[in-house]
């Protein structure tokens, strides 16, 4: 166990530093691909958009391939969270220390913020699609129990997908990553808007203007990675000893 | 050949329990996703639902995605069936023990009834997609055996991508099998509704109410499922020798 | 080079049984899913199938799923040709005998065309879609030269998926071949139906009752699939001498 | 440094000629796709292709899947540009010569105007699909933008897929670089038509006989495109040594 001084100065190497901006960008490819869908949707049929499910479909697969894209390009580099639940779900099993956890956190919001920014301004866009407006017989607590739910099972393919014991099943771990996200948003796309990732949750309603539910895209996500964190190290797939920890984050960057 | 005092307590054992657990999660994040985004089209375009190819899209894609990530979890613990039918095909070619298949079966259709449980409460929908309802000019007769016919195509994939003769290939098993389950709903959907899986037509029945022809999709699956386990031992890619045995599940079991 | 009377003994072996029957299911899959997804679209919205993109992104995606499968689950049996124009290619680069080839053609035939007669009796439709129905402004030869254009990338990316110089990349072949046909059919759908298949147009039409512009769709095929085993093997990527012949399918089949 | 001579003669050889064929015809595959996929949207529903999100998802699957495939077939022969952006990316890295990539060019868009001529022809279609009509709230500065950082996306992907320090995630390089191209498209379809590839919009535009906008498809991408070389090499992922060059295209060349 690293004292607090060391671990801080840890999180300043150039390793680190490459892992934050590596963090930074795959968000913002993540984002710009997933709210520029919803916008995109809404531009070619403004009334439709929330009643076809073809714009659903649209945000599932830009959601997906996106995502499996942000995470592999950064996976050799800072793990590929792209996403605060996975770093909150890293952090609860010992993967990544806490101050470095705190800089992947700024990373990936600032790169969500400026994703969506840039999107609302160069599309010349009245608002910004947010996540937030549920329908009215749902409650935040029941969207926030369906984001965690969406959220455990994508900390947990995280898991699996970085465990060095699967051997040549990691190559594909990307795809998988990216495959359960479009899978959840289309389960839950008129009900919660399927999030599962407070980064890109926080940059919509930042640059929209409206925190409307906004809790409700971080309780849920963070309680649903830690669970995951949890149940998959020491339930599914325990390691045998202490030292036989599975995918130290920072372990992995190749320089 | 083991006793059935030995087989009983082989299912007892700590590594059994792992599989066990990760056939629930598994089977759970499957139903989750497709019984959700069922659910999702309709809430989006209640009347249009049942005519629209794009509601039959989302489920074929929610389908292959989810089934492949489900597949992937489970691979190196369980062996990834998140199907009865799988399981009962792997028993009929002495892949797996009946204690340890009759444990499997329990956890994937509890995994289902409470994918489908959370999915209802939590979306506070009036029902549940259930699958049964085929057309009027179609029999139970018919849906069975274009059940089979789907779930032998994928029971033979599942034996494809498992055998550890084809090297490298393995490595995109669980992919492949999730796009058989998905090429397969967009061949049946308004027909049988596609499901090659007992779980899922289970849970959605026991939460939905209504086990109309249920029956249907338990018949053809099963033997579906068998008939591939013997073509595919025993015809297209026979072992040499009986010690040539090709995929113990729970020779897999990495700990 | 082998006499006449050893090939013909060649192609009656166990080795040479396994992969007709291979061939012939996984064929059977192929059209089951792609015959399937547009009688699924015409069940679901019968006037609106023909214009609908929707009905056109179903049919990609289960032929590219499909396709995928069926090609991965006979790789390493036959080769995973499941296709008369991709036997023509391989026969005309020399890496099948003709004897084979023919049985390989009689095989895949067989099996889409009880794929398509299992679909109408079990579905109780009226009919079965078939290709041949071409815009009027277009004539047969146009339609014929879009086939064997799109045939000439299929063959092109199967030589390349096949092809052992290109070592790790190979795992993934049976994936492209699947999405390159896929992509095809979004481009050729409301044109020639896109087949690139002249099994898949045969067991239609068989079934269907009509071989209206049945021509165009061996044509087309056959030619594209010569053209590119001629480019592929002597111009894009030759080999060094006729020792290093790349992939003698028989060769491929492991026992 | 090689002299010019040296240079020019390199771009001279067979394995350089066979490149600009790989170039070629990977191109032709993927604009044929993306081409003809808007193309038979407008065919299937004439008014409704421009606003209708079904006509999006089928781009942005065509895009994917043909953008795979064309990258797949060429990686071990040119690289698999596929894009005069991503040449530029290469060339402004170093990784591959002026010389050869001038003739990268010609190869890519004379792989383009083929595909687009063959399609308006015997599809027999009054016009081609060309980028350049953006929504009359934006400025031709702002399609650049947006096609500018989405090509950067896509060539920091191309370089990720690309090197050799990623070990076996290289192995699914090829898809990964689909799938960012088919994420864009769905962000970007309704306000910029989602080029990221200026071949693509050359040839469009030269069949269909209108340059508008076309300036936008090349500045963005092309300068978005160098930033994401110098990006990647010197800050994400930098070499530690000039020796430990990461990808000479040349050197990539198997014969």
């Amino acid at each position: 166990m690293a004292s607090l001084k060391t671990r801080l100065q840890h999180s300043y190497t150039p390793a680190a530093l490459r892992s934050y901006l590596a963090e930074f960008l795959s968000t913002f490819f993540f984002v710009f691909a997933a709210v520029g869908s919803a916008m995109a949707s809404r531009k070619m049929a403004p009334e439709a958009a929330m009643i076809c499910p073809s714009s659903l479909i649209a945000s599932a697969i830009a959601t997906a391939f996106s995502l499996s894209v942000a995470t592999y390009v950064a996976v050799n580099i800072s793990g590929g969270h792209v996403n605060p639940a996975v770093t909150f779900g890293m952090a609860v099993g010992g993967h990544i220390t806490i101050p470095m956890a705190i800089f992947y956190w700024i990373s990936q919001m600032l790169g969500s913020v400026i994703a969506c920014a840039l999107l609302k301004v160069f599309t010349v866009s009245p608002s910004v699609p947010v996540h937030g407006f549920i329908p009215s017989e749902m409650t935040g607590f029941g969207a926030s129990v369906l984001e965690g739910v969406m959220t455990f099972a994508l900390v947990y393919t995280v898991y699996a997908a970085g465990d060095p014991r699967r051997g040549a099943f990691g190559t594909i771990g990307p795809l998988v990553i990216g495959l359960i996200a479009g899978a959840n948003v289309l389960a839950s796309g008129p009900f919660t808007g399927g999030s599962m990732n407070p980064a890109h949750s926080f940059g919509a309603a930042f640059v929209g203007g409206t925190f409307k539910n906004q809790a409700a895209y971080w309780i849920g996500p963070l309680l649903g990675a830690a669970m995951a964190s949890v149940v998959y190290d020491n339930l599914v797939f325990p390691s045998e000893s202490p030292e036989d920890s599975v995918r130290g984050v920072t372990d992995r960057i190749v320089v």
